[in-house]
């Protein structure tokens, strides 16, 4: 497949503007062909247009053609997996492995969707079953499930840019839901983006659907993300990325004559609480297990921990000495892109001139190229400095991590109760010592999307129990997960039909539940077919 | 129970400041006794700080005694009942009759959350289990359910003084869920909410459980309605009211540092379509019914029907001289408040003038007291004329409708097609005549909340298939309900826990399922215990 860097409208092909931008290769900073042509207001409006006439026929079409779709998304995915792993790779600077790890959580997903809808059951169906000779008035037949919201903006995401980006897991979860969706393509990953989206277009065909329910936008600017999420056919916006871009995105949102929500994951510092008595028994492990975590493609994951909590006991010196010898020890990397290789330095050298921290190690690494190339950081502070400093909660993007000393049970807890939203936190605890710690584990219940024990935060499961999420400012919405089947949640609302004749009604509300979902038939869940009771009248 | 006119802070009751409002009665405008005090930014600061810490101790108590909290609710206020109704309806006009019933659906409210909590399947629990020989790496156990939001906020609201009020709907769902509640009373029914107020109070002493779950707060201008959304330690609001009001709380949830959800019931027109033949054959049924269900109460529903759509048929003038006569003849009522008689008269006034509109009935009323009584109305307009007086989709709060005129099918579409979102659309059809007509039913789909076949929108039945909501401007966030069990997830959000021990999860996850609930284990839906794959390192 050869790049034209056009934007794809459906499956139009549409360069009507005069900007350009061209992915380059972090690696080298190697300016990449072709260039991609930014869209222009009118871009931007036929693709809005063609997704909300695409959406009335899309959100109609049986539930089995919309799994059609998505498993003929993820078979082109995977046939063109190779062309389009060499791209990333050249865009994004990150590895192969890892980039095929990448196609192969990308097409799991859209796969787990198209089961998902296959089942159909994700619509929470309710039936109420009507009473017509209920005193003083007859009781109505209430039927309620979840249909789609409407055409769907996706920004695609940098640091996953296939398993976040293009037909990542908004577009997944928005599509299966039946909403059209029109993808704001990443800048730093433009060709990755083209030849995604032209996977998502051929399947579209294929599957014989709605030309306009996927349509792919270039912008390297705020101008185009804005014109989209302003645009008033758009009903709902996935996005994520950085606190910043977020906030803009739901003030956009939420000041429109007719707001919409954002669905922004903003990512968070994931702290990592150690207890005593693992920190003791599991000294060396824990160093390496958060090493590894802190590390873990150079930093660049929103569940990557920023801050880890020590005990106050004697082998909190010996950890530190151990986590900054292996981060002393790391390579150099090269970071999405020079923008997030700028940022992160300049987050460490920030963090580092807070009254109170101290830098333990910086990994070596001036013989690399240029400024994209992200040298890990280990830096400590004290309990009471990190809490007259709120700044330090802020986000660093990259490979490091702030290690907090604590004097005091009283100061982990305090630590903790100071805490804003998070994605998640995590507690490692011997045998037993969580037991003496629930104050602990009930403070930060209330704080974050995800509760780890003994683990890392990097490494989130695709299921339907994730919840990749949390309170603001981690997410805009707290209620709702970007990772996980769950995630189809945030592009459904509920609709009830009262007194509805059978041939109104969509299967899955229907008397005799053709597809055997599961439904709740006045209360209690039940895959069974109901029978009305006629109206004598 | 005397009446004291303190704001009750928990148990605590306080009249620190010097503003006071009073009831009225709208049936003779006599002001009631006693005086109200109107919370001070001290007291309202303090009820969300005591509300914040009785949260973090009442989100933690087993489900049975939050369901026990709300059946002693329910118990109070019928042992109260009759005093109740008595102030209900000296503050509000509202008929004795009426206000019993609403009694009996608050009261039913409680018992039907008591129940939904007691049987605990709600909180939607999901396990995907863990696998410790996965390769490359071991899968985690990861378990998610909702959990309370934390405070919430209520507005009391003024057309239901008791089932939308103090232990309305909101707090009944917002206690259900774990949160706990702060009340600002409505001021058209402070001794109302007083009486109420002290059954909550009184249901959580004799419950045992912390003081503060429960306050409320008095208040006539915005002033502190703002304050209690603009609090940091806010999580969530609930309110029914005026789009303008509910916007205003909207736009300062979402402008706050750390945004925070509005669900706000806004109201509509709740258009109804009218098809042919269904009008041919039960013209004068018709006429009857949509005058009872727009004058019901003095039209003072959310669901009242401010619009009807008429075929082009010939049958359509007889029906307005049918609807006029009615309308005609009905006697006028004592509306709420002053404020809403005004607004009512100067909505159709403003109708009234637009282009095209003419007034077809007004009901006579001269000889009633004040600007407080409502007179039925009932005007007309062409299809053409009101697509292209935007403003004629505005709701006017009270008994009057706007009968719409067709000229063809065509019409019916435009018109369905230009709606805003609504609560509620209504279709009336003769046998089979509805199958003509998949098209309108499908453009209605996208627009409502509720979809109603040959009925009236007013009358919203409680229960777990109903959905009170709708795209905006009917609600601020059309994935929520306001009515019916499925209120309790505007205050819940997911949480999950990796790799948890036993100990640290709460029954809903835990691996025995004490309670029995319904959980999705490994995406299939099950009542059973799950086993833990035991890590053999």
């Amino acid at each position: 497949m050869a790049l034209t860097g056009e934007n794809l409208i459906g499956a139009t092909r549409s360069a009507e503007g005069l900007r350009r931008l061209r992915g380059i290769d972090p690696r080298t900073s190697t300016t990449l062909e072709p260039a991609f042509a930014e869209a222009t207001s009118a871009e931007v409006n036929r693709a809005m247009e063609l997704a909300d006439a695409a959406f009335r026929e899309f959100r109609l079409v049986p539930d089995s053609r919309r799994a059609d779709l998505l498993e003929a998304i993820a078979g082109a995915i995977r046939s063109q997996g190779e062309s389009i792993v060499a791209r990333a790779a050249s865009e994004t600077g990150l590895p192969e492995a890892r980039l095929r790890g990448e196609v192969g959580r990308t097409t799991g997903q859209l796969e787990l969707f198209a089961k998902l809808v296959r089942d159909g059951s994700w619509v929470d169906a309710r039936i109420d079953l009507g009473d017509p000779s209920r005193t003083p008035a007859a009781k109505p037949d209430v039927r309620r499930m979840l249909i789609a919201l409407g055409p769907v903006v996706v920004f695609g995401t940098s640091n996953f840019p296939l398993a976040f980006s293009v037909a990542g897991g908004d577009t997944a979860s928005a599509l299966a839901a039946g909403c059209s969706v029109v993808v704001k393509g990443h800048p730093a990953h433009p060709g990755t983006s083209e030849l995604v989206a032209a996977c998502v277009l051929a399947a579209t065909k294929q599957t014989n659907l709605p030309d306009g329910i996927f349509s792919l936008l270039h912008g390297s600017g705020h101008e185009v993300g804005v014109e989209l999420v302003n645009h008033p056919l758009t009903r709902a916006v996935g996005f994520t990325g950085s606190l910043r871009g977020g906030r803009a995105l739901f003030d956009a949102a939420t000041k429109r004559a007719v707001p919409i929500p954002v669905f922004a994951e903003m990512g968070s510092t994931n702290p990592v609480f150690i207890l005593p008595r693992a920190l003791e028994m599991q000294r060396e492990k824990l160093a390496t297990a958060l090493h590894a975590s802190v590390t873990l493609g150079v930093g660049q994951f929103c569940t990557n921990p920023g801050v880890a909590i020590l005990p106050p006991t004697e082998e909190a010196n010996e950890f530190k000495r151990s986590l900054s010898e292996l981060v002393r020890e790391t390579p150099a990397g090269p970071m999405l892109y020079e923008g997030i290789g700028l940022a992160f330095e300049e987050g460490v050298k920030r963090m580092a001139a807070v009254s109170g921290v101290a830098l333990l190690a910086r990994a070596d690494g001036s013989e690399q190229a240029g400024t994209t190339f992200g040298r890990s950081a280990v830096l400590t502070v004290s309990a009471g400095d990190y809490l007259d400093h709120p700044e330090l909660g802020d986000e660093v993007f990259g490979p490091s991590t702030l290690v907090v000393d604590t004097q005091s049970r009283q100061d982990i807890l305090r630590l903790a109760r100071s805490l804003e939203g998070h994605l998640t936190a995590t507690v490692w605890a011997a045998d037993g010592e969580i037991d003496e710690y629930q104050d602990l584990v009930d403070i930060l219940t209330d704080k974050v999307g995800r509760l780890i024990f003994n683990g890392m935060p990097t490494g989130v499961e695709v299921g339907p129990a994730m919840h990749h999420g949390g309170p603001y400012p981690a997410t805009t919405d707290a209620r709702f997960t970007s990772v996980g089947t769950a995630a189809i949640l945030r592009f459904a609302r509920p609709i009830a039909f009262q007194d509805a004749p059978e041939t109104m009604l969509p299967p899955h509300l229907q008397d005799k539940n053709p597809h055997g979902i599961m439904r709740l038939v006045d209360g209690v869940p039940s895959r069974e077919p109901v029978t009305r009771q006629e109206d004598a009248a």
